[in-house]
């Protein structure tokens, strides 16, 4: 078998982590001597011994590992985190090779993983391998900010509603569905005061299985005016107002406000990049849409298309802010029972 | 055979006249006696022969159509127009059975052909067969108004341009043949007098090979003051312009000026329906598309989505007039290189 045959293995271990190793990315690793695959491992969740120590974990013999090549799809850590750094880890154990993916985007490790293993003689080859599985977290280190999507259901004409103020379900229930597992995929959601007042959402997964809801932010002017009353704060997953006047008020552990003049959508990333937030659904309504899409935070885009038309009198999905870059995306499109679902998506 | 096959006959003849027999419906016709197909025929374009009446030329012996079947896609025509009516030539012919696919929606004809071949003891039977060749001929008498069609390209955000009064070009090649298709398709074209100007169109149908070039219809005040430089007065194809005041000038003979204090959508669809246009492409701006879609004169819709936001300043495609009703369409799309083409529909 090839390095890249053996590194598709490794990546097969490390999806087994998908959705469970926030704010770490899925890394898996096995371990081969001589031709034969003595160990397997991934990193199954925060907290947890990373891909390396859990393939060594389950070698039968612990000695087996001298001499050993290592497969894993991430380079492996230099720091003390949850857990001490692999690196050292490998060469205590007197591994002899370690092919590598990719190179860690985070900082903290970036290439110093690599350099200890190298400094203690050990073969090092970085494949380069496609990383479908971390997008997030490298275009996080790459960008320094979250991957933002802009997610929005629009009529035939590119409307939100029939009038503004007016909540106007426009989707069906696959589409509903559908909008429901595109929120468990993301770390955070926002949206702005009006919509929340509008539509008073919950900002909830439903009908998903996630161990790591999104955070739940609004663009709010005074936190203090808000209702308690709105389904926003009848279950108790993280909510960050971004207000641009302090709180008075005492807020129960898992509402958080933070407080700046202008929270601008690059005021919004920098806050994000600080939090760790490494993916943003942008949820609306018209005003934020139009603001991210003039700042040109619009990685991707999920556009939900409605059967039917709202008319001349209706709000336009994006709305107010004016732009002038006009970029071109990828787009796909899939029906969702009477709806389409329209994915668009920047090469980044 | 049974008589749906021998009428699948029938419409495959008939679709040899397709975009040649306006303002004409398509037909065909075959003659059967014993099981034996004595002939074929179909109506080539207007003015020339019936497809009864070319089926009956087609025969070997004019003598065998002598207690003959006849398979004919629409009812035979009953009254004098280019040409003498069908039923009474099938009469005198001595055919023995007619079979038709669908009774004729034209007033003129509809029931009168039938009730001559009845009354001279001729066997009818009508199939109901599902007429895909004249939708827009069926439509046209069913609902005494032409077919509409509203076209237009839009932003992933629902725009048109980036501003109002600026011209952006958002679709590519594949895009603007397809557009050309569409325009051939069609009998007559609708603009506004602001797209003429800021635009400035031809109007006409490029690289599609189109025996009936659309009529080129423009909503404008003053006809008088229309620059004779504008690109749509460099061609004869016929321009209808539909003006609120009236016109004190000599124009060329393929050029008319309709006036009407008020042009509403409705006003357009009774004065089309005397012209006997079956079939309007509503290709803007957004003010016309929005007076279209409010008064609910929207029977399909042909978006072009162009890969890319215009942002919150951007012009929607359909701005202006408000609208309630929301019905909804059936809606199928179509990648066209990096665009995709929305057909939505309503039932009809």
């Amino acid at each position: 078998m090839t390095d890249f045959e053996y590194m598709a293995l490794a990546y097969q271990q490390a999806a087994k982590g998908q959705g469970l190793t926030w704010t770490n990315p899925c890394v898996g690793a096995i371990l081969v001597k001589q031709g034969h695959l003595l160990a397997m491992g991934y990193h199954h969740s925060f907290g947890q011994p990373h891909a390396e120590v859990d393939a060594l974990q389950h070698l039968a013999d612990p000695k087996a590992a001298k001499g050993a090549t290592m497969y894993v799809t991430l380079e492996p850590c230099s720091h003390f985190g949850k857990t001490p750094p692999c690196a050292k880890k490998l060469v205590a154990v007197g591994i002899k090779r370690v092919v590598i993916g990719q190179q860690d985007p985070n900082p903290l490790v970036s290439g110093k993983g690599i350099a200890i293993l190298k400094a203690a003689g050990i073969q090092v080859t970085v494949l380069q391998y496609p990383d479908q599985l971390n997008t997030t977290y490298h275009f996080f280190y790459r960008h320094q900010r979250p991957l933002i999507t802009l997610k929005y259901a629009m009529s035939l004409d590119g409307k939100i509603n029939g009038a503004p103020n007016q909540r106007t379900i426009l989707t069906g229930q696959a589409a509903y569905q559908d909008s429901q597992q595109l929120r468990a995929a993301h770390q955070a959601i926002l949206i702005g005061e009006n919509t929340l007042t509008v539509d008073n959402p919950a900002l909830t997964v439903r009908h998903v299985k996630t161990a790591h809801p999104p955070i739940r932010i609004i663009l709010v002017r005074q936190a203090d005016t808000l209702s308690h009353d709105l389904q926003l704060f009848q279950t108790k997953i993280p909510i960050w107002l971004l207000a641009s006047q302090p709180s008075r008020q005492d807020w129960p552990d898992h509402v958080s406000v933070f407080q700046d003049d202008h929270w601008t959508p690059q005021a919004i990333m920098a806050f994000l990049y600080r939090q760790g937030v490494q993916s943003l659904l942008v949820e609306g309504g018209s005003q934020i849409q139009a603001a991210f899409t003039a700042a040109n935070l619009n990685d991707c885009l999920v556009v939900y298309l409605a059967p039917l038309m709202l008319g001349g009198g209706g709000l336009p999905a994006v709305f107010g802010t004016s732009q002038t870059q006009h970029t071109p995306f990828q787009i796909t499109t899939r029906q969702l029972d009477s709806d389409i679902r329209i994915d668009a998506r920047r090469n980044f």
